[in-house]
């Protein structure tokens, strides 16, 4: 054991980053908005608002700044980020557009916690102590307040000096409408944008600047607006840089603001030319005495509602006039204005309910890698890895590139593995599951493992139709009863019954070949690579589709077939047993492990229990023997998981090297590996890495599973790979929402909402437990402590958000009704 | 003063770089070849050899490694580079194509003495020592040996064990002829490639891998060649790597190599599939008995003969038939093959005469950032800032973006103040002072600032003729003076003569309005804008060219000439004095700085001296009052350098930030900076730093000058900058060749070739100066020492190269003939 067991139960508070921690990053955004991150420099960037991915672009001409005045001092501006990192290597330097020649705060540290972060600055330039707290508002089963397409941003200023202090905080931001894009030299070249207009607006309760444009119709692709506000009284405000050649517009802007921390507006009352936008600036003063502190309130939203009707170029809407869609958030707001209304006029009640989630999460007794695990992947379902139509349908890529979706389709076998979504917006999770049963299953039953009918397409692989994914569609059956059983919607899983059973029932046809009830046919999975023969990836999987037809069959009064599932279930789960146990795992039975490219033979598979990991989660008990599921999941921990990699030879794709830990996807501790073993056996996921990690935890390998998370978690240090952002296919990795299940499993927190019932046992901290529950209905915290007189259990459930009443509670071996 | 006299005159060895030092990158490659660079971790970056730059490319699967067995032990495999630095951060991780997932060495130190780098690797896994020595011969004076388009690499492994040990060393490498592109995900995707082959040749003295492609003919651009080959007998190889799917390829080399250092070849006899490429692996096998050490020698040469008839797509030969040009190297190689046949055939004597040439810089008793500022931008030469075309025209950029050149033209305004081509190849600066002279000067005398008609072109600017650059154009006129004296070239002179007097005389015309012989109307320069109203830059670079004529006109018996230009230089120096001079320096004289945008008025200019610092350089003497000149450039080391830029406002492009030192272009010491001040006066340029830090060594005040020089170098210190690269408008900016002027300056070296004298007169280290030195017709040493009892000076020059036979030296109060 790499940790010792202290060091792996701590829960204290959260790491925070220094803004030497270059690639930390946090998302802003809500559900289906679009994102822009907050750096741990306090920089903006990665702006993903524009209905497409957008990792590694900066917007120009965009930051907060400050201005500090005392008297009888000479005034100090700086712009509100500490300072940029090396390398410092661009052929060209950096432009101007990029404000980098600008003086800056000397250090930042960033708290990140999802969804709120927090920014300190410290200067010993300055007489003040400056922190800045982002956040959207996210509220579990509030869809809608969780898909704001906008963001906050409250600067704190504390006067730590003697004397009074004037001081201004600006907001500057070029208005982006049409898009950015740059010449080879770094100046900007936007040859989409014209007719660009800033406008002053002033409401009762705030200020600021509405960006927009003439030149675009409401159903262009590029038809948009941003609005730039403040909540603060006391304004000033240059709606338009000066227009002029060369680097003017920087200087020009910041004598300005250096001068007295007020701006002059230079008059521009004509849109921009073509080819040509404006940049705004927004700013607050405030009068700060000794010791006080002051709050500068700026609000940022955008609007930018049509996007391609599609997944991308290879699936999308051709027919002329359906060629653009619309996101979810235009069935609420008619521009960016209106979202910042919405937000402000509701803010007490929005910042209220996100701290209640976020305390909720946060003030758990969990081990703080856990609590960062869980939270930190909760930013995939409001990445551009997740849209979400106008017509309520939520849609997944995989993950993303830094610039597109990939790949297409809500893929069920990627899909398969997150927890997230169905934990905390339950609606959105059975939408997809309506997606994939109600419109993919073909007349066999057959499911596409992609959903891309939905823009008139077909999935395409290696020029053909598309096979089944054996592991997609037994994993998506499963979590179809999952669906049901924490939301108690009967009505869904009526709706879903007749096309799930087809599904279910396709699977002996589809992949049992010789008639013993297990899997051996072509079986096209995750690693995007057919297995031949039984397998524990695709058997196991099948057995919990089988326990999960049974219950539903079982609920909805259908003997016949729930015996008949029941029947299969047990055959299947014994011949399975016997072949493909080694003793200590389960493996694949192939004659010739080279007979077919890819496949992985004796190895000792990481997902090999996957399908008993989910029947865990969803309340489904074993599918196998239970010592020897223990016995498989702990050789998974035993052979898999590698405390250096500075001698690992990957010939695949790599996500962990050098001195880092990690979880590989397959090993053969027994020899075999054949020549050419399934593509990215050498790897390393985080997805699966936590779907062990919970595995591991449901059979009371605390410790093992604790180890491989934290081991994921010091991976993502903010300086190496950005901790709001795992990657495996794509940013934003779907597969990593795994991560959720780590709650599940610590609290032992099971549900059966249809039959009005929840229950904890927590596996760790029982003594003094606190953790996040939820379910379809509502959400809370659930408390326990030992009472240390009686030893008895002293549970306590606390609804926080949603209606919970009538749910029955077993706890520490009482009932307690809500 | 920032350092103290001890640290800045002290002379150690070199800077070494460690594998953590991400960006530094020593160049390999000769004049007009284009460059592949070695990294600080041993890896072949920055492929530039396919006539256009490519920083941040990397070479598919194209990397040295390591395979060790001994008698009882498992075989040990890695990649001959150290580890791979932060961020991780790719959204698809490492593609195999990289290599990312196998072993490393577990450090690697990096000593780059251009033209010679070493890198030491160590790893406690592995029984050897081993480290690798790279160079692409460089003689001075010997333009041809210093243009071989290849690279040796020689790796010395030596048994740190007591027991012998096997070792094979393979270099794999693509065949890249067709180029290298990749789709989305990384994966190669190759749509010019197909009918590439790989083919295994042996000679008598060496055998390798031989890379071509039978798709493109001889004149295409794609043509062309590459061979990789060793001078080691025990050879193995492997032509084509696995055709496989996925990432078959590597595994299946990398298994080869591991099992038993040998490579089993798979015997394709087919070129390449449409679209395809392969890669080819050649292995040296040798047994290393305990403490011995043994070489493994490869060479990489490319031939890639052709290139764009141009600059690039603005200024380029249009007709057909003539669209395409060579390289000069075509006149002496066919092939690349032919290439590793002159390099192995001629070994002896170009390591030999390359070593001298490093020897003689490196062992200098000059400071060690001083030799390093000297030696490390002579890369500029041979990088792809500059071209060398078939018929010996010798032409260069300003400096490169990370693919492509810019800007075009060989401009007359940068390039003045570059020394190091000047002083190493004369004859390649006289080549580009003949095409300034005699085919870009019109009829009225006007110099085109940027040589574009050799291409069928003509510079544009702003829509219309550009106007002739006034400093461009007077520094030139200068420039071929120095070339004159230092080559002794006279038909060289005659042949510029009449044009020279034409760009002369067409000075006052076009710059002196009021006719009081000082410019004052509209002065293009090297800023980019427009100088109005007389000023120092401008005005003195005038003085020089008169100078430069004056002398010239007497060595060519034109008394009335000579006369004229004494005349006018004489009363346009005093007028210029009386107007500029403020007491402390020279400013411009402007009614209202604000008459015009980007002004410098009372500014103190860097560049306020250029025009003297190059007469210094080119032994014209004076301009102006000496103790003048002596406090303008001491007011530019007190108002410029700054110590920190942490508070420094720039609202221009940012090249030094943060606590890092560096000297402004321009200040306003004494107020009155325009609102719009001159673009690029608040940024810091390496070549305006050398010029100043040469001059102020010229003026006595060398602490002040060294301590600009040590300023620049330690900010490119491999981890933020790269050291073989001085960014400006450009990698590799034309600009930061002025560096070479250092050597010239603490030498006190003169050179006087058509009368038959040079000079030295040491500034720094008098009693122990060593360093080199060179002239048109040889070069070599300079050595002096003071006799301790007698005090006086014992002078020594060496030569090493060339025939300097007649050569007169004046050297601490001696003459010496040579």
């Amino acid at each position: 054991m790499v940790n010792t067991q202290v060091k792996l139960h701590s829960s204290n508070t959260q790491r925070k980053y220094s803004g030497k921690d270059q690639v930390a990053a946090f998302p802003l955004g809500g559900i289906g908005t679009g994102n822009v991150s907050i750096g741990s420099r306090g920089e903006l960037r990665d702006w993903e608002i524009f209905n497409r991915p957008g990792k590694r672009t900066i917007m120009p001409n965009t930051f907060f700044s400050i201005w500090v005045k005392q008297d009888g001092e000479e005034p100090i501006a700086k712009v509100l980020e500490s300072r940029i990192n090396p390398p410092h290597d661009l052929s060209h330097g950096y432009h101007p557009i990029t404000g980098a020649g600008l003086p800056r705060m000397e250090k930042s540290t960033l708290l990140g916690e999802y969804p709120i972060a927090r920014i300190d600055f410290t200067d010993s330039t300055l007489p003040l102590n400056v922190n800045m707290r982002t956040f959207t508002p996210f509220i579990p089963l509030n869809e809608k307040d969780s898909g704001i397409p906008g963001a906050v941003f409250n600067y704190s200023v504390r006067n730590s000096s003697d004397k009074p202090v004037n001081v201004t905080i600006a907001a500057s931001m070029i208005n982006p409408v049409g898009g950015v894009d740059y010449d080879q030299f770094g100046n900007l070249s936007l040859k989409n944008a014209g007719q660009n207009v800033n406008d002053i607006r002033k409401n009762k309760e705030f200020s600021g600047i509405y960006f927009h444009s003439k030149k675009f119709s409401e159903n262009d692709l590029k038809y948009g607006n941003m609005s730039l506000v403040t909540t603060n009284k006391n304004i000033t405000y240059k709606r338009s840089w000066l227009r002029g050649a060369w680097f003017d517009f920087l200087q020009e802007f910041w004598d300005d603001f250096v001068e007295d921390g007020q701006l002059n507006d230079l008059g521009y009352d004509t849109p921009s030319g073509d080819g040509q936008s404006d940049t705004a600036s927004l700013g607050a003063s405030e009068v700060i005495l000794p010791g006080e502190e002051k709050e500068f309130q700026f609000i940022l939203t955008w609007y930018f509602p049509n996007r391609l009707n599609g997944w991308g170029d290879q699936h999308r809407v051709k027919e002329e006039g359906r060629e653009v869609t619309q996101n979810y958030y235009t069935n609420y707001f008619d521009s960016s204005w209106s979202v910042a209304e919405y937000l402000i006029d509701n803010k007490e009640r929005l910042v209220r309910e996100t701290l209640l989630f976020h305390d909720a999460l946060f003030n758990s007794t969990l081990p703080d890698y856990v609590i960062d695990a869980v939270a930190s992947n909760i930013t995939n379902l409001r990445s551009t890895t997740c849209f979400w139509l106008k017509d309520g349908r939520f849609l997944g890529y995989e993950g993303c590139f830094d610039d597109w979706g990939c790949c297409d389709g809500t893929c069920t076998h990627v899909w398969n593995y997150a927890q997230t979504v169905a934990f905390l917006f339950p609606k959105l999770e059975q939408n997809m599951r309506q997606t994939e049963f109600l419109e993919e299953v073909n007349e066999d039953g057959k499911m596409n493992f992609r959903a891309v009918k939905m823009f008139d397409s077909e999935w395409i692989w290696h020029g053909g139709t598309a096979p089944a994914a054996a592991d997609g569609q037994m994993g998506t059956i499963m979590r179809a009863y999952r669906e049901w059983k924490f939301s108690g919607d009967d009505a869904f899983l009526k709706e879903l019954w007749p096309s799930l059973k087809k599904t279910l029932n396709y699977a002996l046809i589809q992949w049992d070949h010789d008639n013993d009830l297990v899997f051996d046919g072509e079986q096209h999975n995750t690693y995007d690579i057919e297995f031949y023969g039984p397998n524990p990836l695709t058997g196991i999987y099948f057995l919990g589709a089988l326990r999960a037809g049974q219950e539903i069959a079982s609920y909805l009064g259908e003997k016949d077939t729930e015996e008949k599932y029941q029947t299969v279930f047990e055959k299947s789960s014994k011949r399975l047993d016997e072949l493909l146990w080694n003793g200590e795992f389960y493996i694949q039975r192939l004659e010739d492990v080279n007979q077919y490219k890819y496949q992985h033979g004796e190895g000792c598979l990481s997902d090999q229990m996957l399908g008993q990991q989910l029947a865990h989660l969803f309340g489904l008990g074993y599918l196998l023997p239970k010592e020897k599921v223990k016995s498989a999941v702990h050789s998974i921990y035993k052979y898999n998981f590698k405390e250096n990699f500075e001698d690992h030879s990957n010939c695949q794709r790599t996500y962990v090297l050098n001195d880092e830990q990690g979880l590989l996807l397959c090993s053969w501790p027994n020899g075999g590996r054949p020549k050419l073993p399934f593509v990215y056996s050498d790897e390393v996921w985080t997805g699966i890495e936590y779907q062990v990690a919970v595995h591991l935890i449901y059979e009371g390998l605390i410790e093992e599973g604790l180890t491989i998370v934290k081991a994921v978690r010091d991976r993502h240090d903010g300086y190496r790979r950005n901790p709001w952002n795992e990657v495996e296919c794509g940013n934003h990795y779907a597969r990593s929402m795994a991560s959720w299940g780590l709650l599940i499993a610590l609290s032992g927190f099971e549900f059966d909402i249809p039959r009005g019932e929840i229950s904890f046992n927590p596996r760790i901290n029982e003594e003094n437990f606190v953790s996040f529950w939820s379910t379809g209905r509502a959400w809370g915290t659930y408390e326990q402590k030992i009472n240390k007189e009686t030893g008895e259990v002293e549970p306590k459930v606390i609804v926080l958000y949603g209606d919970a009443s009538g749910i029955k509670v077993n706890a520490g071996g009482k009932v307690i009704e809500l």
